[in-house]
């Protein structure tokens, strides 16, 4: 066996706390040839409503990575082995400018998804899914949404602006990304503006599953929810680090607390197996509000590996 | 609908980052014509045996509060078109003199007492709760406590005072303060001085749930002996922040291990539905040891929204 | 004497760390009537280029005030006797949006401007002096400013934006609203995108004053310099925390090392004694990346402090 | 009755944040004559694959521990009155150099061994058990493991070097310190390097029960296999302080995303009543990784205060 | 040359980082025979006007000492070959009661006084000195006070107390515990009450340096000044860490700005050779506000080293 | 001009906050051709005394470098017009074993000082500019040493082992690698093991400037000093982030307090101009004690960028 062309640094000859940050230490490339998956960062924060800081999510990740080791032990896959992963470095932004930088990012992401590489995005607030899905659905048409959050994201604007970090999945739907009818929105909790923020969730197509709901599945119950849904369509898995408890994942932006601990996450995530996974993102990782042991980091990055985990799972290098 | 008199800043046209720190953004006001609920501060910590510093819990929680909106999806009850809810300041206190604070606790409950208003209180260490107890007792006698604490504080006395944070509760059966035997204390654990501690607790007559018993009985099993012991007394609920784990709730004075979640904690709480609530505080928040990201603070500001939640449940505005 | 007709929160009476925390916990009034001076938080970040979070910055400065008592010792005034001083809360604003926010902070400070009530703001990062200069020259025509800062922020544009915080005194200069050659702008320092970056500020007509020029300078040397320049003309002052060395004010967005000490900085403010002070802000304050002293905040409130204390100075209530 | 010779200063007479910081406030001895159990630390941590730091593991373990209080109500046992406990203070260790510092700690142990007292080592990273085992095998021969870890640290070497704290219970067998098929390794998570990783622990004769399995058995099934494996025999338990999960542990140096509760360690621990205790250690926890309320180190203290506990059921003092 | 029979860890054995925390790792010792100078705790900070957690300065304080080795270039004195130092532990404290206290400290103090062993404390807040003052009185009559300090302490009351950490030395000239008039406060800065509270501090006598003069006097000028008012007379020195700025020492209870470097802060002791100091204290150091580089306590053991060479220069063992 | 052939992401293209964290954003690249200037990591920190940490020192002097600009408006030099710099990646190091790393950085520099490209390295601890000094001096023959620090790192051994962080100059000596009779300490400061500390570094050769005097002397007398015993021979400048106070640079391995500013140190290395530069290195940078705001590996990143803008101005590109 030949292997990838394209492998982290190895923990035997380089140790682990040593190196230029890339996510798991794989080689920062922006050549595609060769290539299964692409770790990206989209370090944009303007459009946040409560803490802003998320731009340096990105690189808070990608140190927390360092400890993430190839094999997963669960899954019984070798990631790096399955996978040829890189580091294609942070899309270009324009903080401030929401609409610009969401051209900025489709851009980016034009080659990715032109060469059939798995992108898989840092975020970043989570307005950022849009522009991903936007590069996304020129290949893969209307796509099936798991989403893993506290919030919906489906209000409708913010301070007269239709892009923000909250309506993210309402514009998507109503640009054609997505499959409403097929997605599920899960984990949704804490208080809100008034009885339609959910509602209004649902009208637009998505199955919402509270988070009291989506314990009582468990991850056996929610992919069973989730294969009925989605069945072989492509699937854009978005997690919202906020998914997690504060006590888990304090540096976010608006944390909401009775919130998942990182085990049952990861759970909910493993039981996906054999999903069609065309793309993913892990957004509003928020480092200044992180703890001196960067535990949010660590959790994000640790969701990002399930993710290519599950990809590895259907690759046949 | 009219709806009420006080509202809190509307998140739609000021965001939820900017104003003054109050209470959920409420008015500050000491008029109390035309209020239902005052929220107000203790800022009291010198009856503190471990970590001071709970004199800046009030402005933690409030800084907090501000993530709340008003619309609780799970008792399905908007609690500011509920209840008219304003932010009374802090009570005037004494640092280092506890019984003269005792008395100014009193005195500034007595206008919320006699207006018939829903006090709730952020302290401060739990020495305060004796205070708001005499003032209410004045109003509606002997109440029935429910007391979520990882401590009984039913010791008798610290370093030649009988009035500190551990002693609260003996103080207040001694004073005819609480109906014992219909009073509930759940959560207990740690370590003790000895196998008394908790048999005091019972010998006042309040029926104690160490922390694993209350794990097991779980929402319902909770609120099925609250029910049986309370029935439609009056109650009044007192939520030590170190009910939760350490992991949720770092910044309290006296923390200890092996507590419970946020989620769970909200699920005691909203299994609460029907009691009679006359009165309830938060306390023990020092936010000198929460961590960056304010996950104390935001869990208190949590039990808070959820106490004032139960209440409008019964109202009828 | 009589007294003005606001006053804050007596610490004789209500400890300093009791109460809404309002600045130096004066009264949060929205009428002007016998009001001297306003201060208001303009809690606005989108026009950040590195460290975003100082939307937090009214929140935080307020916190630290607290600690303010109302005599100058130095000045030999008394603030709060010699001027009657509210908190004006904070602007509305539109996160994500700098021209519609720039629109609400001129609607925000007109009723001041109209009063003839001197405006202290509370940033928010730099770009929000740009409004406040707008705001004010409708009454005192181009105005002269002085500017303590490590950044002159007089680039041209940011990914595509004219707005944002580096550009706020080219904007000025364009717009009219200074009297650029009568303005000082001193404490510049750190590493440049080039030799143009202090050449274009001197050409908009500014003075520049680079940090080590204006170590020489001392207190003494400054205020001369300043005097010859404005004269009894009406000036402006703003003040960026990073001015101020990183060990004195860690909480910045854009830190520079080589600054000044709070020491320093106070020493330059208090050698302005008679300047026509007719407004001033102190900006850029980022309570995420303060220390757990809130050091960074408590400079920020004393810069204030020392602002309302030159303003004193001149009144006669 | 008289009670133990040795106890910790009484919180009724000295509060529990005065006083030098010993563990528990146990007398800091080096006379072992009427000395039940010893706890003692072993500030090494050259032997640290990732974030350094456990040489300052003892120095907070020992300062959260003085929140213990005596009587451990779930188990119904007093620990300080059953059993005479001491603080022994910290071994000799050479920083930078493992093999120098694994005689040192030998040597130091050497008299508690001769003696029969009880050693609980407080690390430092996971190597100095190594050390620990070599010790008590001059006692009690081959012993059996119980290691609750997130890690099996069954490497070979690390960087040319044998001895790291990634391959203490390979060396240990290899060097005949333990009953390997006696021996329960269990919390085991995390991604490997590898599918051998697990093989070699079991290859090495242990049984190794990676979390998921752990966390379906419960305390009850997980006490039913330890005793089966274990019987009478003597136990060295080994507790790595992550097998917490990070948010209940975020001080430590090779955190691992998914992990227990305090809850769920101290129900594990207390199930292992009736065990014969020889020995055991809390490891691997690194202060300057953990949050402002120090949870860690308070996690690491009530966990050696559940170890003593255990000791405490069988003692007859 | 025997040396004095009291010598702490040598580093070349011990590490820095090992052992248990005493002062300087001298021996914890309560026998006083052969003693020449005793560093002991006063846990306590009931008496605080704003941020509490001074309880916990000695413990931070022994941490930090650690790092002092035993000679001091600049005074050329081998401290601890030149002076018998030991750790006398934490005199009780009742946290809560100030009178109590005092009584508690004195009686813990009267051994060192009879004993004429040199007393050096570490609070704890500046409340404690009072008995400290009373302690040495009755030994040698009324002292000079040396107070280093940002607030004279010599406000009237509280809240209706006559005992706190602002009126000590008020309190302790009207009791005759000081030679006033030969005594120098240095240090004085920040907003005031009124300009009376200066006033008030010169009207008892004592000479108040405002900090703005004492860097004009520099350490020799200082010298002299000291030198003119204290000559042979017994002197007490009282150094509050909030002499030292915020970015030194943010971890204290009232931080003022513009304050003193550590460089200023032992220039002005190690100009003080020669003074008969009989007493000293070092106080306010609240760490759960210090950086996570613990630099207040290490100021604050650094203080305290100065202090032991002044005392150390003028001993002939 | 076409200029160098390496230069860093430009700012007004990427924001500074994007982009993976090399030294300035400059190309990370392992050939040498082109390459003025190499800029790498050597993440060890074994041979450290108290505080481990250092071995993430490079992460975070890269992650705070993004923060610098390419132009030195003090020295009138474009950094990155006039040399072509590149980050080299970190040297392979074996965490444990200092002479096995020794050798690995020997390796790793070969092609550096072979191709004759400036090498400048961010540590880990002080004991790794052995290890630089080695492989400078094949080509360059014994070197000058210009060392700012707070210890002259001239102690013999620790506990049993020669080479660690704090006898590296001793064996600097020893080997022959200095010319230590044109080599200048300053800056030397805090307590010491004995009058024999500074006196043995002056034996070995060397001149010893303590802090004191290094204050008097100020940058031009420093930089007479210096140019009187350099002359034009080659230097290597090792800085030692101890060198600053620990207010200005709190995330350090063994911090002194009384220690120079930011704006000092600066001032004595710009006045460094015209040294013939051969080689450079800034250590023991420890970022888990560093603050929030980083200011520690801020410092070390401006302290990196005026070593390039000395090496700079001697090129002519």
């Amino acid at each position: 066996m030949i292997g990838p062309p394209y492998r982290p640094l190895d923990a035997q000859v380089i140790p682990r706390f040593a190196g230029i940050r890339t996510f798991m230490r794989s080689p920062y490339v922006s050549e595609l040839a060769g290539v299964d998956a692409a770790v990206f960062g989209i370090p944009f924060d303007t459009a946040t409503s409560f803490r802003t800081g998320a731009r340096f999510g990105p690189e808070a990740i990608r140190s927390a990575s360092v400890l993430l080791r190839p094999y997963h032990p669960v899954l019984a896959v070798n990631v790096v082995e399955s996978l040829s992963v890189v580091d294609y470095g942070d899309s270009p932004v324009s903080p401030g400018a929401i609409e610009r930088t969401y051209s900025q990012v489709e851009e980016a992401m034009a080659p990715l998804v032109d060469a059939g590489v798995f992108p898989l995005a840092l975020g970043g607030d989570h307005s950022i899914t849009l522009a991903e899905l936007r590069a996304l659905v020129r290949r893969h048409g209307p796509i099936c949404l798991l989403q893993l959050d506290s919030h919906a994201d489906t209000w409708d604007e913010y301070f007269g602006q239709k892009y923000f970090h909250g309506s993210t999945f309402k514009r998507a739907v109503e640009e054609g990304l997505l499959d409403a009818g097929s997605s599920v929105q899960a984990g949704i909790r804490g208080s809100n503006y008034g009885a339609g923020d959910i509602r209004d969730a649902e009208e637009l197509g998505f199955t919402v599953v509270p988070s009291e709901e989506l314990r009582q599945l468990g991850g056996e119950g929610y992919a069973g929810l989730v294969t009925e849904k989605v069945g072989e369509r492509p699937v854009f898995l978005s997690f919202d680090i906020d998914f997690l408890d504060p006590a888990f994942a304090p540096g976010t932006g608006t944390p909401e607390v009775a919130g998942f601990s990182t085990a049952e996450a990861l759970a909910f995530l493993r039981a996906l197996q054999g999903i069609n996974l065309v793309g993913a993102d892990v957004v509003e990782v928020s480092p200044a509000y992180d703890g001196p042991g960067q535990q949010t980091a660590l959790a994000a990055a640790n969701v990002a590996f399930e993710l290519l985990a599950l990809k590895a799972l259907g690759s046949v290098r």
